[in-house]
């Protein structure tokens, strides 16, 4: 429902999201809540459904590491620290191995993200997962999308397309050298969140997004909330080593503009500050709206400003 | 799922919850997670199903309605004071008369618990709601299950029993007289979350929790968590007039025992305390464990312990 799902939200909910504690509702990777004087609580909620966000043959471990990290990427487009989770799981039957290897899978992403489970809710239904992550930020900084300027400079962390590759081999659309195949599945079952380059961008970053959508969409996202117009050299995005092994190279990069689901970071920096580790500079900042790209995208997979 | 419910909670994922900011975890009304020195957060999570938790053709505005309130509910059981929620929606189309009716029975919750909506998550799939409820708590008090001792009381609120005859009505297995059929209805689809009775009890009860599997059930996880036994005189249970009105008085007291879906609450307090208004004593707290009621309870239906 990802081409509708903006219009729902502000059709039918967003006018709900106003009360005291309420700092930041409905809008951006997370929900800010105010308690007390000095801290508060950024929080977010992702579902996934079989059939739909992971394909119904999906290993357990891989769904209950997955739901987890995908959560966790919130946390860190917001540059929030780790407080906790809780998941409700609702499922057709009360298997013991899918529910052993899922566990298997919860419990290495809690650990390897610092996220304790502290509750959740089990049900019978049809299988989906719905994660809520806790995490906490200082008083007064958040990673919001909307405070880019014209003059900034734009980037993403680690490579991407990567996801939209693992999945085309998980769906036996392409099928990556012996070499790489390990590291495309990865890709898409076991993102990264990327929490520690999210709370070090605190208090440099002016915009930041985790790309869920696919960068031209989450792009869009930050143009948007900021009022301003991004520019993407399409020849700067980062490609991984196994992705520029496609033999088509413009299936590659559209999957890197388009593809969903890689949970790297993009964000804006001032022109003055250095290129954080592990990050690429892919463009520019302007006055105007939208975000512009020279790589001419496929309509019918791509974002819909093109 | 509710037999198997809490052996998954503790087999599969008991284990994962411990981290710096986590003060309780699985296994109360709401987790609690400390946010600096004078705050905390009390959230917990609820998943409704269609077809499991309410009937596949019950009406849209009483779904968004009820997910609220069941939610809200586990607050009121903590003492603690609303702040907001999340919705995570599946929905297996995106139905215009659907998604209106159910964001109004929502929008009416919100307003009535002052519980805004901050955000979620819409996905595509068969109907289900998961809402997370988010509320603070001073930095000492919050009602655990686990406080009751020998020589308290034992109290509920409100009427018991409603919501089970609500739904014998939905199902046709029970016409309530026409005077009586709306209160019925609602007292099913239209919980009273006991927000105001719980935060009043905050620095009063010993222990708390709110009825959703069946006043024995509940009383029993009280028993459990304190170390205890619960001496419950059925007589003393107090029931509507709608419910009175049913030909088999055992059928009433029966829903009233183990009918679940109430969301009235269940406290303990110290013998010299008054009891609070709209509240009944119903039993008295022993040295020993479980619950015992001088009713003879249908075993399918009841409480593993009888």
């Amino acid at each position: 429902m990802v081409a509708t799902e903006f219009s729902i939200i502000s059709r039918y909910f967003s006018s709900l999201g106003r009360g005291e504690a309420v700092e930041l509702g409905v809008g951006d990777d997370c929900a800010i809540l105010r308690l007390g004087n000095d801290q508060r609580l950024a929080t977010s909620m992702d579902t996934l459904v079989a059939g739909v966000h992971f394909p119904d043959d999906a290993f357990p471990e891989d769904i209950g590491y997955r739901a987890v990290a995908v959560a966790a990427s919130d946390l860190a487009a917001m540059g929030a620290s780790p407080l906790g989770i809780t998941v409700a799981l609702t499922l057709p039957e009360a298997d013991e191995f899918w529910l052993t290897t899922f566990s298997e899978g919860l419990a290495r992403a809690v650990s390897e993200y610092k996220l304790p489970l502290i509750g959740g809710d089990t049900t019978k239904g049809p299988l989906s997962i719905t994660v809520q992550v806790f995490g906490s930020l200082p008083s007064k900084l958040a990673l919001l999308r909307s405070g880019a300027v014209a003059g900034d400079k734009l980037y993403v962390s680690g490579t991407l397309g990567d996801a939209a590759g693992g999945l085309a081999f998980i769906q036996e659309k392409w099928r990556p050298q012996p070499e790489h195949a390990d590291y495309m599945l990865n890709r898409f079952y076991r993102p990264t969140a990327r929490l520690q380059l999210g709370k070090s961008l605190l208090d440099q970053a002016t915009a930041a997004i985790d790309i869920s959508d696919g960068l031209l969409a989450d792009a869009g996202h930050i143009a948007a909330a900021s009022g301003v117009r991004l520019d993407i050299q399409s020849a700067r995005i980062p490609l991984s080593e196994a992705l520029k092994s496609h033999p088509d190279e413009t299936q590659a990069r559209q999957w890197a503009l388009c593809g969903g689901d890689d949970y790297e970071l993009c964000f804006t920096l001032p022109p003055n500050l250095p290129t954080p580790a592990g990050c690429t500079c892919i463009g520019e900042v302007y006055a105007g709206e939208g975000v512009d790209c020279d790589l001419l995208v496929d309509t019918a997979s791509g974002y819909r400003h093109f």
